[in-house]
């Protein structure tokens, strides 16, 4: 299919967009081409009210009995069975805690409980580096039970040995978008006898996943991003129900005891994976974070990955057909099958050029060295976004507006 | 000095009260008398606002770029910089991150780093619960390498040793309010090569604590009692300065790194005390925190300590006097030098009289077998709250109204 050579056929492709009214959910300014979903999710239009009337109406008008009258303390519980549907898991295989960087950290530490003969948690090089850090962090903790071997992609599944206890991968490459086969890299991992435990940050809200029928055994993921549950919004973690007796993890807090308000003395897991639960729950945070939810509740993954598809390919399809010789090269798969909602693009000069189309009103970001990187987030982004976006980008290369020095200062995050 | 005989007489002690204003900033819901913010602290009432705005405008409006525009990426480091004043820290000595539970992971684990020839956690059977399960849980994870101790609170000195790693006490007791000499037992877990750890939860906001003077080690606290952040705000952990040069805690996530955006595949830790960052901050919870610590930095904790003195102390006589033969037994040292903010009360049908109180509008709390627990947040509580609570406790338990079944009924949360 040749790349739309008008805005008008653009047009007509968000007129007949199945999910197009989703858009009017979400709180977008005015202004702006938003493909940064994929790092932080914009918030509904309803959550800056609903996050309101939590902290007048719950918070300052039940205090502590919100716990109870607001039902608080079942919210982790009723966020977990929001995203379960959405990741292929039953609402008890998914728990809604802390960050996605704690969460590795207590499933690495159950899987090597689980093999307690194989020192090694295995992970690729391109894999995202908090993953990476928590790892090394374990294994730095227990000296000779644990270290973290790091290969190329290429290289993983022949990397895959009698000393490996858990594989570690991310579905969707955070640079790359490319997606991994999640079946067979975890038959992969089964077959050498180890644990297989995915990151689905950059998957779920925007690549449907089915922890079930991939046969995973752990999974964690981002609440921030496709989720849109706000920043640094709670994380979730799933335990398949098939390790659920007997699981240890190493952050053992109240809020996973069997019985936390009897104060006991002595450590006793509640059942299935609570015990994943430590401290005090984020209830504003969660809050965000239920809002959110509650849009995907009314939505069909599949049809929210049939539109990121085709806004990705389109993406592709435009930057090829109107940018061919500005020195861009495609840094995502082709084939949308191995994609994932977001196409990264390389370019020597793709920090100026990013910070260009910032100023221009369209938000991407940059990925050292030398990617710009596009999340088109289903739910909210239209066809003629797509279109704007590359019209723009077209504007700042064939005028060279991004060659000025403010787009070379470095912000701190980026 | 005898009780005050009157509800004019406490009147007085309000209109003299030097703090008096501050309860006019807070959010508290009319008819309501509350004696629990040593469990959660009400919202300011600037606080619903606030969040909103940070919803609507900075996330809504800045998108990903509130990182940087908005300030959100040095927001933990501002929130910790205010708490430091208020725990006789330096700004830079102190983190906000992650609930005080993982924060207790943490610090034990860098105790158990700079003493790697003894394996012992001491601590208290009294201490809070999550605490003990946290060292439960670390030392399950390290076997041989650590072990939790745990004594009573009489023998907790003696049982310091050449095995002893790290001394981790809770400053006030959350079912007494006894207060522990940080000085003198920081000085004695020293004199035996231990390091300290202290857990001020029940402290921070409201008695003054000096870090630096009794020489601690390691601290955490929290965030949502007498600093009144909201339903599980992030906690706060601290490290003396001569402990940031190779502090190395296992819990090592991109946000702790020198350079989180280089994306680099091996962990290096930030300066100072950065590395206790983890995972992205929860900016949404931060902001209500940080809303509500403005206030503290207007106040002064010995002008509010003192008033926290006379508030339970007012309580206990006037408990003693109009309560005389009602069952009671002082639960919470006679000695102010020796309690915190708060005062708890044994009785044999403690949870029905706690239950009765809250339907009668006073809230404070049942801490199992048979305490009646009553915080005095100095920042909002009024003399005249003291008084009339104990007027409604007095005809409940002269008209016995507490004695009903639906006083038996145990909630989810106590």
């Amino acid at each position: 299919m040749p790349a739309p050579d008008s805005r008008a056929a653009v047009l007509a492709l968000d007129a007949t967009d199945p999910t197009a009214s989703l858009r009017q959910r979400f709180a977008l300014p005015a202004g702006i081409i938003y493909l940064d979903g994929n790092s932080l999710g914009p918030p509904l239009a309803s959550t800056a009210d609903r996050v309101q009337r939590a902290v007048r109406t719950e918070w300052g008008g039940e205090l502590v009995r919100a716990w109870n009258s607001c039902g608080w303390i079942d919210l982790p519980a009723r966020v977990a069975a929001r995203i379960a549907p959405l990741i292929g898991a039953d609402g008890d295989e998914v728990a809604v805690a802390d960050s996605t960087s704690i969460n590795i950290f207590k499933l690495l530490a159950a899987a090597l409980a689980l093999r307690p003969d194989r020192p090694v948690i295995l992970s690729e090089e391109e894999n995202f580096p908090t993953d990476l850090y928590v790892a090394q962090g374990l294994a730095e903790l227990l000296g000779e039970r644990a270290h973290l071997q790091l290969v190329p992609r290429s290289k993983l599944l022949r990397s895959l040995g009698d000393q490996t206890a858990v594989l570690m991968l991310t579905h969707v490459d955070f640079r790359s978008g490319e997606l991994h086969d999640m079946s067979e890299i975890t038959r992969a991992a089964h077959d050498a006898g180890a644990m297989m435990l995915w990151d689905l940050a950059h998957s779920a809200g925007a690549v449907p996943v089915d922890l079930t029928a991939c046969a995973a055994d752990f999974a964690v993921g981002c609440g921030y991003k496709y989720l849109n549950g706000g920043p640094g919004a709670a994380s979730f973690a799933y335990v398949a129900r098939r390790h659920h007796e007997g699981l240890r993890t190493p952050l053992t807090g109240w809020m996973g005891h069997r019985d936390p308000f009897a104060f006991a003395t002595a450590y006793e897991g509640a059942q299935g994976c609570a015990p994943l639960q430590v401290g005090t729950p984020p209830i504003l945070s969660l809050i965000a974070l239920d809002e959110a939810l509650e849009l995907f509740s009314q939505t069909d993954v599949e049809v929210l990955r049939r539109k990121s598809v085709a806004l990705t390919g389109l993406f592709i399809d435009l930057v090829d057909h109107r940018l061919p010789d500005q020195g861009f090269t495609l840094a995502s798969p082709r084939d949308p099958a191995r994609r994932g909602s977001q196409v990264s693009l390389s370019h020597p000069e793709a920090f100026a050029v990013m910070q260009a189309l910032i100023a221009r009103g369209v938000i991407g970001d940059f990925r050292s060295p030398d990617l710009l990187r596009f999340g088109f987030a289903p739910a909210y982004t239209r066809f003629t976004d797509v279109w704007d976006a590359v019209s723009v980008l077209e504007d700042i290369m064939n005028d060279r507006s991004w060659d000025r020095p403010e787009f070379r200062v470095r912000p701190r995050v980026t």
